[in-house]
């Protein structure tokens, strides 16, 4: 028997990928069927015809290996291979099975076929496991059709319910509720989606790196050390607005000037800062905007990110009073409104420490990094112990049918999450 | 007789500018009822209803006034007074009839009542001049319906023509050969536009300054140096568009962080260039311009006016190079191209000096300037002498219906005119 309870052979190793490599790339190609774009992008939106097939999907290919398929009420699918122990707290796997719209084929869709593929493997190698492993293919996170993001895992740790969907509607104007009713699921459909804290052991997500960090080190895994809190920030500068020609520069209160001061000033302080901080001015809007007149009022976003609340939030007040000496200096008004705000969420350390050592045990190069992008992770950390790994992305690039990991990489990254969750499962880490 | 052939005492000259006054405010007055915009905004747009109304309006007024009304086949109007040695070539005063949407009374109007006003005073103090004395309201100068500019003046010293309005559209697909013509204007229907270059001894213009400069220095008049060149551009910086969460600060090739270098660039470079150079970016336009973006491209334009041709020359060589240094710095890719461009006019020397002269005798405060903003002085300066003068506006404020100069400040700028048409005209000057 070829295993992860003892130190692996390279011959042995290699078989393991290929085995897990199959598996993957399989359940990959079956999703990517269900999308209502054309072309090699996939679109799934939540409660649209092509997610309902792709969960209806699962729901049977979970059933033909051996798990114990249901939904919850907010449309989650669990798969369950149940344990021996079956009174113990169980250990979730999985990721989201929505899209963007025109994404990749690897967003969350590889969380669930990496967890499908390792307990499939777990379960033919080593039959039951002692606590009970559950595949979840959650409903949604990207908040791509409706105004809400982390549905489905939101759902399950209890910060979404049934009360916060009530008025929202899709761009088309289809109510959340609706859409929700029409695919089968809502309130009492099924089982209640919240689940008691007691009830998870560890939630433990795999996913796509979806920047460029572990592709330029050469690196093949990521263990997740937090996700970044995110701050974002509307500024809104005013000038006067005056005629291009007949305005002498000393006479001008340029506020695309004072706007770019402002940017680059956000770019020089994050860049000295250091990692893992980014800030970014994403969108700017000038107005007038017409090329013989000096702009009057610019407004542009700024995003800041990091792993450390305090730092996090040193940051936010540094900036926002460097723009308000730019803009006084400059005889320019100056706002600044916050439209978003999300706490940073470490990981659990200990899953942490044994995904370090499963990586060092398996011979797989990889790094501790923060996560610069939320994931279904940090809802469950609220609940329960949770652990996220990240596979490179080809050039960084998510969100886009570009998206690519090679398959060899995806099935390094379902080693690991095999040899975690054989710890976790089988040898009963974590009671 | 109160007269401007030798000094005024200061109630002569007050006695005059009350009069002037009285007449520029009701001509300006008669003409702002001629507009298709609600409230206080004037909308004038070449060959629309309001345009034929006023233009015929002022021939009436014209007829009224002793000179004799002709229209020429491009629409613009002239009123002669005419002079007893008709032989000698005329002098023509006078501007554009049309406006921006949703404008202000004066710009481009004052011009015309201001010409009225003079020519009326000097008939009625000194009956008929030497030189016949030419009002003249231009059919067009704004480009704001169709897309070209200076259709009036540019008709009458040949920059423009039939040929070059053949395939021209509004912005309602109506064909400008059909506006015309619905207006009883276009080929063979009037007079030709087209004048011989002896014609006329000079092109004189009264308009609002539309800057501030005149305000701040508590001046009454401008007598204009040059009229700037312009040269326009659109700079286009190209990075990568990246994820702004998961791209870690030196990994960025962000599109709008160096094009706000470029802008402070160009800022800090033409004040310390000094006047009458002025530079300014005022579009602006980022990709994909959501907030969790890193942009990946920007395009904004450049337009840099300077009355020295050299100068603008060199500058304008200056910032490209400086921007593509910056751009390659950085790692982006840069593009500039130039789509407008129009060379620096200076005005006539003679009726400069006699402008200054004027001011000088009168006691009436001025300064010698540069427009920054194109006029129809410039094309008639290719065929004759020219020469424009400036009154404050309120605040700089132009284009817009809150442009305002006081009745008294209109008084001095038509006395100012009168004098150096007295000159001309009565005098007998640039024989």
């Amino acid at each position: 028997m070829m295993g992860l309870d003892a130190p692996l052979s390279e011959q042995t190793k290699e078989e393991l990928l290929q085995r897990l490599e199959m598996l993957v790339m399989n359940l990959l190609e079956e999703l990517a069927l269900y999308s209502s774009s054309e072309g090699s992008g996939v679109t799934r939106l939540l409660f649209s015809k092509e997610w309902l097939k792709a969960q209806q999907a699962l729901k049977e290919i979970m059933g033909n290996n051996g798990l114990v398929p249901s939904f919850d009420e907010a449309g989650n699918l669990y798969g369950t291979l149940q344990g021996s122990q079956a009174e113990l707290p169980a250990v979730i796997t999985g990721s989201h099975i929505d899209t963007v719209v025109n994404g990749g084929r690897y967003d969350g869709a590889y969380g669930i076929a990496a967890a499908l593929a390792a307990v499939q493997y777990l379960r033919e190698t080593y039959g039951p496991p002692l606590r009970s492993i559950e595949v979840v293919s959650l409903s949604e996170e990207e908040g791509s059709r409706f105004p809400m993001a982390y549905w489905g895992s939101g759902s399950i740790t209890g910060e979404r319910g049934f009360a916060d969907i009530a008025n929202l509607e899709d761009g088309d104007g289809v109510p959340f509720l609706q859409a929700m009713k029409a695919c089968g699921f809502g309130e009492g459909s099924a089982r209640t989606a919240l689940r008691e804290k007691g009830s998870m052991a560890a939630f433990i997500e795999l996913h796509i790196e979806q920047g460029a960090v572990l592709e330029r080190e050469g690196l093949s895994v990521g263990v997740v050390d937090a996700i970044v809190g995110q701050r974002r920030f509307v500024v809104t500068v005013t000038g006067e607005a005056n005629h291009a020609g007949t305005t002498p520069m000393h006479m001008r209160k340029d506020a695309l000037e004072g706007a770019c001061a402002m940017v680059i000033l956000l770019r020089e302080e994050a860049a000295r800062h250091g990692e893992p901080l980014v800030a970014t001015a994403g969108r700017m809007t000038v107005h007038p905007n017409v090329p013989n007149v000096v702009p009057g009022k610019v407004e542009f976003t700024v995003d800041i990110r990091h792993s450390d609340p305090v730092r996090l939030e040193a940051f936010c007040g540094w900036f926002s009073e460097a723009f308000r000496e730019a803009a006084n200096h400059r005889g320019l008004a100056f706002a600044c409104a916050e439209w978003f705000r999300e706490e940073p969420t470490p990981m659990d350390s200990r899953l942490k420490g044994m995904l370090d050592a499963a990586c060092g045990g398996l011979g797989v190069s990889y790094r501790r990094m923060v996560s610069g992008a939320g994931h279904d992770a940090q809802m469950f950390s609220r609940i329960c112990p949770s652990a996220m790994l990240f596979v490179p992305s080809r050039g960084g690039i998510s969100h886009s049918p570009e998206e690519y990991t090679a398959p060899s990489e995806l099935a390094v990254g379902a080693l690991v999450l095999a040899k975690l969750l054989y710890r976790l499962g089988y040898e009963g880490e974590l009671a």
